[in-house]
């Protein structure tokens, strides 16, 4: 691949979550199904690879201020399929709060209705709030979300691979549907769930819907080196994308795969306009909808320091932070980008909120078309991304903004597709088909001869199935 | 209403499931999304008011000669959403199988992104096979899935109801985004599930979706009487349709709502061609792709008697049968239904089977379109159903011949609308906007003052709120 994916967030206001005050902003467009079409049409009209949009179950906890988590993200993009051809969809999931079984034929069921443009953004949850609407009385700590995370992918991976091809058969004349020797329960019993499979039907185009992974724990390592096609990420430093791209690959090598099969995809806020002058006079105008007290009391307890430890306009050195917590508030891979930041100079955290977009963490680039694209060109040369997921700073501008004046920049460039013209989201991202030889396990009824071939690396051992 | 309602059940291959054999089939067309398309836009351009679609959780069991449960409903419909403007889509979900945080929050969302299209149909889900895909060893008795059904859609109204109106508020000037006095948790804790809630986000244009309810168990008409909207159920005979009509509606009286709240929509098979000899013609075309000796053996099955206790033409009498059970391998409305066509004379297997429609249980209607039409205008104005939710002999050829030959002359009569009006599917039914007043709950901060109002008949003692 010469060029790089383009992947752009629907989340709406934008990554200023506080857009919504601005003049031309429509302060319920979260709830306005035509404001996504438009916003999912812009994005297919500029070949996009994929929209996303990221999610958690539960009331957003600032709601007095701004919007939190909306619609729920698979309906709404299963609603938008229909309303496009080629557009891609990564539909965040939480991993805590589904079953495997559910999910993973809702997944199925989106890959074949929308010809293969489905991803799922698996998440453990770490809101804790979410714990509540779900029978736990304690958010689980994210080492189990992380183990129940990675037995989960077992489970929906296995339960989309469990039909062989051509077990659908179809035959008028003797009137067989289906071959029951070639569609295989996965019988699986683990430590957090027991699914005996299969799914009603066989898998969709892209025989897995593409696997997107975003923790950058080790939990989260492993998770994206064992199962992920696709890793959303953030960094604010070139430097620490490119050892995480590397060590996101190593942890592919060592789970059996190829370093190609995993790809990078870098987050970062993107506030565009026609000048660079504009940009700047935007980026004041969304600072000013900042609440920057509370902001800046949730810094300070993202990186381990009582609220009130640094005032807006205090520089915090890196000596100044405590040693790394795992369950701090912001998550790893957010804290870790903060941290990276504060080791190349101390920084104030007025600096630190507006540079992460209010507190989202991502990096944000502010400039004119050909600024952004330069960034962007820079960062992938450099080895930091296999592609971008492109968050609007103000979705209502911003969006359009990008695939309108940045996207045929890039295309100019040679870094960016003219054409869509792969089958599938998957093949669109060079990714592999992977998929496990089934015919070692277990079948429903015993096939007429043991098939040969390797059952594969996750293979379980057969266990009986139950009555 | 002078008229009444259509559905259509988008089923395919159709109601006989063995109809995938027949020469102008496609065998595969339950997984193409482009055959659901055409359906729904026929549909849309008969004015019908909503299409259906069944479900079950699990492979279905007579895989290896007829498609059972195929691609998820939720996620095949919220696609059709995308592709049509007026619609209603109703469907079936599992109470047993889900969790009602998630499918309150999934069904607002439908709620939105379809602008108020969006009916649940809720299920305990019959099939014990789902049980194990969802880490139970033993599928719960229909007695504890009720109680779970009545409890989860106390507290998926509860979550659609949480918003009071006007709770967002997204002023600019004060930069207030919603009003948190006015979003109610619903700190439930039951036999079930512990909820706290709210939703994300506040409710769609309907308010609540469209409730449907297909249960004709005790338990079903508790659900029926306290929930429901509409009564999706089956009848053989005539009186028995007028009978369970009056009982739904005395249900809905005591639970001190009114009759014409809950609406009764009675399925039926349709087979129609333009002549009464075409229809029987294809009639006996798709008796020959019935598996006779298993659907008589089911039959017998599920009439609580010995697989092979009567062959195909053996009469059955009603003293043959053994009391009611509760727990058989039908439902037990089907199995009602079932008895009160041998109650009418004694009937043969074969007899039975065909005229349930290879085992479905529904009745089957055979005929031209005027016949069709006299069928459906009788039994409607004899006081049997509000509405009836046509499910197709042979999807392929019959939801056509349905929308093209039946529609027009229904219209023709004034039983059938011919234009949409109404802004919602809840309107189109004839359907009151029902919901709780929710602001004597307690609010997620304290209100400034106490606000007046009833709590209505679902308030419960508050329980403290989780830290």
């Amino acid at each position: 691949m010469t060029g790089f994916h383009l992947n752009l967030s629907l989340l709406t206001p934008g990554h200023f979550r506080h857009a919504w005050r601005l003049p031309h902003a429509d302060p319920l467009a979260q709830l306005d199904v035509d404001h996504f079409t438009r916003l999912a049409e812009a994005a297919e009209d500029a070949r996009i690879d994929a929209v996303f949009l990221g999610d958690g179950p539960a009331l957003g906890a600032g709601i007095e201020h701004a919007p939190g988590p909306g619609l729920d993200p698979l309906i709404l993009l299963a609603h938008l399929s229909g309303a496009t051809e080629h557009l891609g969809f990564v539909i965040t999931s939480s991993s805590t709060y589904n079953s495997p079984y559910n999910l993973a034929r809702r997944f199925n069921a989106l890959d074949h209705v929308s010809k293969g443009r489905a991803a799922v953004n698996i998440v453990t949850t770490g809101t804790p709030a979410a714990a509540a609407n779900f029978g736990l009385d304690d958010h689980p700590d994210r080492d189990t979300r992380y183990r129940r995370a990675h037995e989960f992918l077992d489970v929906v991976t296995r339960l989309w691979d469990a039909w062989e091809p051509g077990a659908l058969v179809g035959d008028r004349t003797s009137g067989r549907y289906a071959d029951p020797s070639r569609i295989h329960a996965i019988d699986h019993r683990g430590e957090f769930f027991s699914v005996r499979g299969p799914l009603p039907v066989p898998a969709g185009p892209q025989g897995r819907p593409v696997i997107v992974q975003a923790g950058g724990s080790e939990g989260g390592l492993k998770l994206a080196g064992d199962f992920a096609d696709v890793v959303f990420t953030v960094a604010q430093t070139q430097a620490k994308a490119v050892a995480f791209r590397d060590e996101v690959r190593r942890r592919a090598t060592a789970a059996g795969r190829r370093p190609d099969d995993v790809k990078v995809s870098l987050g970062v806020v993107v506030l565009v306009s026609e000048t660079a002058a504009e940009a700047q006079r935007r980026a004041e105008e969304l600072y000013a909808t900042l609440p920057l007290d509370s902001l800046v009391a949730a810094l300070n307890t993202g990186l381990g320091l009582p609220a009130d430890a640094f005032g807006p306009d205090d520089p915090i050195a890196l000596d100044d932070l405590p040693d790394r917590s795992g369950e701090g508030a912001f998550s790893v891979g957010f804290a870790e980008s903060t941290r990276a930041l504060i080791a190349e100079r101390p920084r104030s955290p007025r600096e630190l909120v507006r540079r992460s977009a209010g507190g989202s963490g991502h990096r944000l680039l502010i400039g004119s078309a050909p600024q952004v694209a330069d960034d962007l060109e820079r960062w992938f040369r450099a080895g930091a991304a296999d592609g971008f997921t492109i968050m609007p700073a103000d979705t209502a501008v911003d969006f359009e903004n990008f695939t309108r004046l940045v996207v045929p920049i890039l295309r100019e460039r040679g870094l960016f597709r003219s054409d869509y013209t792969a089958r599938t989201l998957r093949e669109r991202f060079g990714l592999r088909r992977p998929g496990r030889d089934v015919a070692g396990r277990p079948a429903l009824v015993p096939p007429a001869a043991d098939p040969p071939g390797d059952p594969g690396r996750h293979r379980r051992s057969p266990v009986p199935e139950r009555p």
